[in-house]
């Protein structure tokens, strides 16, 4: 298991990425619309693991939500795993609370699934696996 | 540079370092206690990060705070520098806002600075470097 990539929700992606740039002192390497979650982001390498910006497209975003509710800041946790069919398996024999019972598609050319919040501390874990 | 932590607040170091455990499907590998932030540590490896569950030792912590205000989650991310000062420095001069304008002795063998979240997204960040 890897942390995949870290996701930070941002009110706008312009802005975010000059930031990030600065503090990596590295240009983003990607921008990637992602429909079904009415989301933009873009990527920037750190060893490796991503950082992943979020800009809602829309208010119904859950990105928009989250921003309305808590501020701009970390929005979630990716972890890639080699089988995800068995990793949620596993974790829903031990009890945790699945947002996701079955993974979904995902940015980035990935399967993905959430665990509940209420879980893990209040952190929002994505798990994923990279398509064949 | 490479992520190097992630700060988790927590209520109860045992019931999350059980609950971390489940998720990553193996022990926490050291327990350390930070006397002059207040907090119990636990650490895991996940790739070539670690996850580090914070716990308050007394009202007075940081982390007592961040929880009183947000309740449990992510705390901050910290990014393994090759030369804090020059970093620093760097950030300083492209306007960024820091906590530590030098740095101060960490968990884990490290010198680390926070910069300021208002400079970040709303995202607490701490540089650290192994020290020599």
């Amino acid at each position: 298991m890897k942390l995949e990539h870290i996701g930070i929700a941002v009110k706008s992606l312009e802005n975010s990425n000059q930031l990030f740039k600065d503090l990596f002192n590295r240009e983003h390497y990607k921008i990637e619309r992602v429909e079904s979650e009415h989301v933009n982001t873009s990527f920037f390498q750190v060893g490796e693991s991503k950082i992943e910006l979020l800009e809602a497209t829309d208010p119904q975003s859950p990105i928009a939500k989250f921003i309305e509710k808590n501020g701009e800041g970390i929005h979630h946790l990716a972890f890639e795993v080699k089988d995800i069919d068995a990793e949620l398996k596993r974790l829903s024999d031990l009890g945790y609370r699945l947002i996701h019972e079955q993974p979904k598609d995902g940015a980035d050319n990935k399967r993905i699934a959430f665990l509940h919040p209420k879980s893990t501390n209040g952190v929002l874990v994505e798990l994923c696996q990279e398509k064949a």
